[in-house]
């Protein structure tokens, strides 16, 4: 195996894959990269089993080959190299791999390929397109709200699936929710998408996959199999495993009416918030708000500490109530959302809180309410 | 108790205290701040018991009086609330303190100044006049080099002496080391500055003392008590206790003559030791040196993974030489200097290492040689 490649445009490929591989699995080769040179070409594969991603670069190819490389060294290597182009070479059948830029020498000592798991680089199966800008809307609206709590296998991932859009089109929803707050995002799509029920996908694959929508207008398509789902743009290939868990039945969660309406500044709700959360009984984060005419009042009290009070203008509609939220379950949500205004539809002390953008009905975002003392 | 203030004034005054208190001691008035109101004045007073800070800021002041109150929360208030000027005021005999701006108000509840501890306020004594920028010079070149290690309490600090400079006129000396490498540092000073022995200043107290040298024309009045070293600029006092311990008889540690002296671009060498340090043996950072004529050649090996070599030009006088090195503690030197070039001294294979600038002498450093396999 020898090619030359672009330093920054290797560099640039290892560094979506540092999040992919295991470094700490009991199996080092989940810690490698496989490099598969041949035609013109390098492809690059990494996997920890679950979350697999696939991309070529061109490459001057000499000798064409194969090798399993360790991806943080290969990563800290090609970043730290001078110059503009490498050369990676390995001789014989040994699987030590030389890597020279300059008067720059390293060797590398790698896995065999033989050795490296199967990556999903094509898979069969209905899907849609979308491009990186929606797909990351729907990764960003729901990413956060997914549960951390690996026992609680249904809700580990966000769930994908067919709606009617308001305009009538079809759209592609992720929804996520970790039993104290809930998020839905919509997105059109094209394609023939219409699974029978949700498919759930992991918050890691989520995470990472979130990181190659930067060009916003490239396309994806995306591929469903029973196992698996697979995001594809020019020659790059990223799949990820779907869950096996079941998505809990969430409309039951979505408030349909409401008996307090308040449409208020994004900006400066998060920023009163933020103040005021800083009173807020250890741990908890919770903040009292007050709603009523023209006003929306927060409040927040530290039994060791302190007290804090805030209050901002706001378009109320409705009776005035008292009602205590997680001031963080609040600010992860406005800090997704892009609309100036917000609306915030309330029930009594006890009801949970729906929040949307005041223009547009392409996402929502409900947050459970906590007792007040 | 009741005054006005600026917010970014009280919010920069607040800063630099916050490295200062001990939030998680057992006694928790030393994680509050004294706040000492009088005469259009705000003292701000903070003190771990060993390193203290006083300073003021102007005020308008309209009852005087004094309350502790937590320099976190203290920060965090001023620094999330609206507008330019904030009130804070007490009524009665109460520790609870309101703090307001716009439509914001917060409670803060104090401990009583009578409890705080006592702080240096001022000091008889010898000491000597220097700029900020001299004493971040000392500060900086030296800090690295300190001792994390508890158990050996001559070396938990940086000695400082009175020593002729090479004009002729009398400097002060930062020194500083941790059996493993030595910094040296030497600034002219103004004043009768002439202990005995070295003055022995701890970690923390320098490290907070850095972050007061940024106005580096500012002329600090540096004093010290048998007990204590003080520092004050303008209204502004920040006081360290001396630690205790016997700092080493570190001139015989310093080589007097070389085998091998290596002139070499100092960002270029950083870039290599960065470099081949990616492969050095795990924890140990051990870089192996090869100097001969007209180049620098580095070299590391990782039993598992690999290894790396690199090279850059040097003026090299004396034979060649291998000698093995911690790449970190060069990596630490070669971060402070600022000179392009620098000059290496070494001896055998097993002689420390020589580091200081080419064209000044007001510095230098010393890093203790690691054997090569």
């Amino acid at each position: 195996m020898e090619f030359k490649i672009g330093r920054d445009e290797l560099n640039r490929a290892l560094a979506r894959i540092q999040g992919i591989v295991e470094r700490r699995s009991t199996n080092p080769i989940l810690g490698n990269a496989l490099l598969r040179v041949g035609e013109g070409n390098l492809r690059i594969l990494a996997t920890d089993t679950e979350v697999s991603f696939v991309g070529d670069q061109p490459a001057e190819v000499v000798v064409p080959g194969e090798i399993t490389l360790g991806a943080r060294y290969l990563y800290e290597i090609t970043r730290s190299l001078p110059g503009d182009r490498l050369t990676l070479s390995m001789e014989g059948g040994g699987l030590e791999v030389r890597i020279t830029a300059g008067k720059s020498l390293f060797t590398l000592r790698g896995l065999s390929a033989a050795d490296f798991p199967p990556v999903v680089e094509a898979v069969p199966g209905q899907g849609f397109h979308i491009t990186g800008a929606g797909l990351k809307d729907l990764i960003e609206n729901t990413l956060f709200a997914i549960s951390q709590d690996d026992t609680r296998t249904g809700l580990n991932g966000a769930c994908v699936q067919r709606v009617q859009g308001r305009s009538g089109d079809p759209c592609v929803r992720f929804v996520a929710t970790d039993g104290h707050r809930l998020s839905l995002c919509d997105r059109p799509f094209q394609g023939e998408f219409a699974p029978p029920g949700g498919l759930l996908l992991p918050k890691k694959g989520l995470t990472e996959l979130r990181k190659l929508c930067d060009e916003t207008d490239a396309v994806f398509e995306v591929l469903f199999s029973d196992r698996d789902a697979v995001f594809r743009r020019g020659s790059l290939t990223f799949s990820m495993r779907l869950l096996e868990g079941e998505f809990p039945d969430y409309p039951q969660v979505i408030p349909e009416s409401w008996q307090r309406r308040v449409v208020v500044h994004r900006p400066s709700l998060a920023e009163a918030l933020r103040r005021v959360n800083i009173m807020s009984a250890e741990r908890s984060s919770i903040v009292a708000l007050h709603v009523e005419d023209g006003v929306l009042r927060l409040h927040s009290r530290n039994s060791e500490h302190g007290s804090a009070a805030d209050e901002i203008e706001a378009q109320v509609e409705g009776e005035p109530l008292d009602v205590g939220f997680n001031a963080r379950y609040f600010l992860d949500v406005l800090a997704v959302m892009t609309d100036d205004m917000v609306v915030l539809e309330l029930g009594d002390t006890l009801s949970p809180c729906l929040i949307k953008p005041h223009s547009v009905e392409d996402r929502l975002f409900v947050v459970m309410p906590m007792r007040l003392e």
